[in-house]
């Protein structure tokens, strides 16, 4: 059973722990990436050239594949990191951003996934284009389709690849193929905001390092961030505060906050 | 006749179409660039890979072509993308940033100016190096000089592109190289915001995917910046808050705020 | 005798003669630093590519080199751009991100190290790294070592390469070898806020651009940003305020705010 105390140990463990946590992602968002693993209490590192990621990968606690301003150099680089984390095994999480826009991203995307990752995140266009349902047609960056649309498709990504499948919309779903976790928690506006689903994707990384219950992982930092994106939602006007008061609950955040706020489906 | 009724307009279709904007642009304002078409109501993508810019396009709207942080592959990658969007009919805008700088951006700036843009938009130096007056010397990516004295230059750069020409500075002038629209918008302070210019140019991109009338289109993007960089302005201490405060004012714009705000010269 | 009376006067030098500032720097990090340096009052460029490089040198007053996202064509543009720089007595300055966690930033960081930067700023384990001390380890970009035990590599690295060597920490110092400046100014939550590290050193290469003495430079820049984030905490909730109203404060930054506030140790 997945709860708010299980997932304020996880919020502890990472607070004590401070893993280092190994990041190849997009341009867009390597700067709010960086910030929100500081702000939660974990130690970012933001490393792509070929000639250094497995050493790099060796003295990390878990690594983030982000694909979204992805080019051929950098997936070079993605895949050697994928290698140097498993022969390690040190947890890696998958974001296939866009995947379903353009061929480059679809072949991209079903590589990465055959390479074992620990989890995948993604949006219900997302995961849907990845799972290969036909039907679904992802339209740039944004979903759009509904996270319960795509809850088979995670199920059958997920026993397909071995990775526990996040599904990230109104209400967020994860799922090990068996069990299911779902998480109700964020507002409306931070879909205003570019890059918090690159965010989740980092904070699940974050989780993965200091749990080894991978679904209980995917789902804290899914819970991390809806509950302070809740928090700085009611503090601000617009999307542009949203994101400064988001760092600041993420670094405020504690077992009460989430005992208080975590709302599963 | 351009008013704010017009305006309002566009700001209107951009909000209900949520046009796919495109954009091949520089690292530092990634990620303000595609916040700030969130907030206005449109959907950003930052893809850039020579390998699937043409497939991208293709769903696209719109797409911006920023030379900010230039390299060979980029060039390469925009100058497909930008043959694709003529292909389909896709709006495109250049935002020339430091022509007049170094030898390579002169020689792509030159390049991509005669690739039939829709729009060029750059400050007073910029434009006087692109239409070729001697007598400009760019420093940086800061302008030395005022937008009047580019006006000349950048009706002379519209009838050589075909591009509405938009000159920004205290007031920023928009040519088709027969009409002219100036709007005295803004505040001093945005000066002191990094990447404000290419918020422009993006928002440009945005008015341009809902709206044929590209001298209109124009004018819409820099009154959308100017009137909420006012707005942003009178709430903030400094250039910090300015920058979160404009996503805010970005997303509360409405109609009437541009009745109330707008001013053409 | 370095005071807040010559910290204060290169201050109004950077203001009055806005420094256009050349970084070829981290993706992290590069809006943050743009905008840092167009709150202090200096006109930032990014421009990296091996094409424009030496042009873009041509027109600057001083080059900032940063390793955080290194890979092979970045550091030989950074290494052209230090040729072109040191050939027309432009002050230049490394921040070498990182050392001692790869071989790939080792390397690329002696190499700059030996290519007489006029500063070098770097935290405690990575000035040791640097220095070639053994005992330090450097665990991804944050420091394992206080600033203090990196004081003895930091005067040995400055006598071996000619820069003024900054180690910065909860104490920053500051040495030519000779002569020590240490500096108590800052606040804990700055840590929390990705590559404020760099952020200093942009502003040390703005205080070169205008002060030929580069023990002074190199602690202005340091109370500069010592002094605005501590101002900055004192508003801000989180992290994620801290940026904005750092920015804020540094625009806001004078004589008084640094006669009153600037500690030495």
């Amino acid at each position: 059973m997945i709860d708010a105390g299980r997932i304020a140990g996880v919020l502890a463990a990472v607070r004590s722990r401070r893993p280092l946590v190994h990041n190849i992602t997009n341009y867009v968002v390597m700067n709010n990436t960086a910030n929100a693993l500081l702000a939660l209490g974990a130690s970012p590192a933001m490393v792509h050239a070929l000639e250094e990621v497995s050493d790099f990968v060796g003295i990390s606690n878990a690594l983030v594949v982000n694909i979204g301003t992805l080019s051929t150099p950098w997936v070079a680089s993605m895949k050697l990191a994928v290698e140097e984390a498993n022969a390690r095994q040190i947890p890696w999480v998958l974001d296939p951003v866009g995947v379903g826009a353009t061929r480059f991203r679809n072949e991209t995307s079903v590589d990465l996934a055959r390479m074992k990752p620990a989890a995948i995140r993604g949006n219900a266009s997302e995961i849907m284009a990845l799972a290969g349902l036909s039907g679904s047609r992802t339209r740039g960056v944004d979903s759009t389709q509904s996270s319960e649309a795509a809850l088979d498709a995670a199920r059958r990504l997920s026993r397909e690849t071995g990775a526990v499948v996040a599904v990230t919309g109104v209400v967020d779903h994860v799922t090990d193929g068996e069990r299911l976790v779902s998480i109700a928690n964020g507002h409306e506006m931070m879909t205003r905001v570019t890059g918090l689903g690159c965010t989740a994707t980092a904070l699940v990384g974050a989780a993965l390092a200091v749990e080894r219950d991978r679904l209980l992982a995917c789902a804290a930092g899914l819970v991390f961030l809806g509950v302070a994106g809740e928090i700085a939602a009611a503090r601000s006007p617009g999307p542009g505060s949203l994101q400064v008061h988001l760092l600041d609950a993420l670094h405020a955040l504690d077992g009460q906050a989430l005992a208080v706020r975590a709302r599963f489906g």
